[in-house]
């Protein structure tokens, strides 16, 4: 069971389609970092209990994102709006050599901050 | 049972979680606006049988809405986009009547592609 990148970003997609039990076991292993050992021990269940539990919980997340593609898509779409802040930065940078003009700087921040804003949501 | 713009939302982002019968019961009420009776006749059910197959899967995607709020989501970050888009075309705009610069142009349209890009994705 491999504890990585990915089932992070699944379990803040999908986290909030599981059970709380299942989300609880997937929090202690992958945000606290907790062994299957200790999270069994805190929760008075078998290691193999612990285990199964949050494989049938990353399998759940995995068949939801094969079916609606939401990290994937997360994924392009964070890559594009870098590109979109980087364009902004560039025009930031050409008005202050150049000297240009307040109004396209003004845009070009509300562009930013609007990019900015998108990457949180 | 409302026909509303919301429930083609809900299966556009939803549908790849239901049946396929369900997927189909809605798409044929929905997309080819056929009625339950027709639904019924065409699929040798009850019309109340459609009824409910349909307000079961409606259900099941209000309920998937009110945990991932996808539909949501969406409609904030389709706002911002736009406010992206109506930005360049303002520095678009002025660039033209002020005769300014071919290099903040070119980022100002690269902007816009991938606005454009993203409300596809």
């Amino acid at each position: 069971m491999a504890k990585n990148y990915e089932m992070a970003v699944l379990i803040d997609f999908y986290g909030e389609m599981l059970t709380e039990k299942q989300r609880s076991f997937l929090e202690y292993y992958y945000n606290d970092d907790l062994s299957l050992s200790e999270i069994a021990e805190n929760e008075g269940i078998t290691r193999q209990g612990v285990r199964d539990a949050i494989k049938r919980a990353e399998s759940q997340m995995l068949e939801m994102e094969e079916r609606l593609g939401l990290a994937e898509r997360f994924s392009e779409v964070s890559k594009k709006l870098k590109e979109i802040i980087e364009c902004t930065d560039k025009i930031t940078q050409y008005n202050i050599r150049h000297g240009i003009s307040k109004e396209i700087n003004d845009y070009s921040l509300e562009i930013k901050s609007a990019a900015l804003t998108l990457l949180e949501i």
